[in-house]
């Protein structure tokens, strides 16, 4: 299980002003949290940077690592914020978000991974775009899949992000992506699952309680990656306890130490 | 879905006393309490009051349909008990919980269906043993399964209980649950899944988190009939959380119901 912590984004209101005031003890604090609660990778994210993305990049990559030594997931549609990231980062392997199908991202983003050789979540959308139904997004997986396996990458570093729709917008939503994944899977054992959840839960009450549904169904289905908020308790403790159930976690170990940890402590 | 409230069971603390000194007033309330919690049926057992569980079981499904209008599941291993209720519940069509493989047991019970047409539990056990694998599970399914509709038993009012077993005692219990109510789905659609949950998390802290992660991943596997407590607004809460997003509540409908009516209001 690979969870990708999601606090440092500057579309997030905490994030953003520490971010335009260089307020590194700040950044490096939200970093060391998530870390402490269990992410394996933190998240940067300054896509609403657009004027000077690749060098908000280059310090949040830089100032992260001078606190934390988890590897970095650098994020951004933006080819020259992600190689900002990428040459910077020097915690282990570094995962990127995201290549898709779409020709020209694909064409670009491409030779960043032969270079830097970091994990890859991989989009399921093309140029034909957003897909609706999983037949439609296993046919793209499908295609990343093999062109990045035949391009020299590993299967092993390729996450698959199905994209999660609201089901608010159409019951079959969540449906679509828990299809997917198990397609992925089915085809792909080697090759991993990841997704956000909140998504899923846009414009109905009680997001949280979908949120967390959505994780124990995606999961049961074959998902391995989250990008989540580990300082979520709940979410975090229903990702433990839906491995030991899984039997993906021996004698349910990690899950006691979790409870030792107090994770399930209510307030 | 189908939620059977199992409060109603003399092996519960509260239950045992009220049910010795013939309180009405009391179990009628737990019954109602639980339909208006959303249980579809009410589970009575008094399998502990071993020297009278006929006479026990004919007052409590008296009592209970003086008060509730939802039908009962008569929960006993004891043919006389699962008489003694089939031939007073009078509430819709009954349930009974369970008929099992075992030749001695299949043989005295079947002939109580035949008669009273109720809903069958049919538990994942024979004269083998209790098993293990959800390829012995699967075989002992699918001869009940045909056997019972051999019988003249409509599939839909199967309901398949593959059996708990603790993830503590064994870290593959869980996904041998999985694997056979998928394994029942595919092979017979209008055949149900129903289970009890509170096995799963036996031995382990925070038995609650995992019991309702559980329940997410079996509904996620194709279950479709839950023995718990209604009561517990975080269970329902997830309940219809999960059918909402495994597109089982056109527009969401049931969820917002529920939300409007409180569920998901922290005290």
């Amino acid at each position: 299980m690979l969870i990708v912590g999601e606090l440092i984004n500057t579309s997030r209101k905490a994030i953003k002003p520490a971010v335009e005031s260089r307020d590194a003890a700040y950044i490096q604090s939200i970093a060391q949290q998530q870390v402490d609660a269990g992410a394996n990778y933190v998240d940067v994210n300054c896509g609403t940077m657009v004027y000077n993305e690749e060098e908000t990049m280059a310090w949040l990559v830089e100032t992260i690592q001078q606190k934390v030594t988890a590897p970095l997931c650098i994020d951004s549609p933006n080819p020259k914020a992600l190689e900002a990231g990428l040459s910077l980062a020097k915690n282990g392997q570094p995962m990127i978000n995201s290549i898709t199908g779409e020709k020209e991202r694909y064409e670009t983003i491409l030779p960043l991974i032969l270079k830097y050789k970091p994990k890859v979540v991989a989009l399921c959308m093309d140029d034909t775009g957003m897909p609706e139904t999983a037949e439609q997004r296993l046919k793209i997986a499908f295609k990343l899949i093999g062109d990045l396996a035949a391009a020299g990458v590993p299967e092993d570093d390729i996450y698959i992000d199905p994209l999660v729709k609201p089901v608010s917008t159409g019951d079959t939503a969540g449906m679509e992506v828990l299809e997917t994944i198990y397609g992925v899977k089915q085809k792909y054992p080697k090759v991993h699952g990841i997704c956000g959840l909140s998504n899923v839960s846009y414009g109905l009450p009680n997001r949280k309680v979908l949120n967390h549904a959505f994780m124990i169904q995606t999961m049961t289905m074959g998902m391995d990656g989250y990008i989540l908020d580990p300082l979520d308790k709940t979410m975090m403790g229903f990702v433990h306890a839906s491995k030991a159930l899984l039997g993906k976690d021996a004698y349910c170990m990690e899950y006691l130490v979790a409870h030792r940890n107090g994770l399930y402590e209510t307030k």
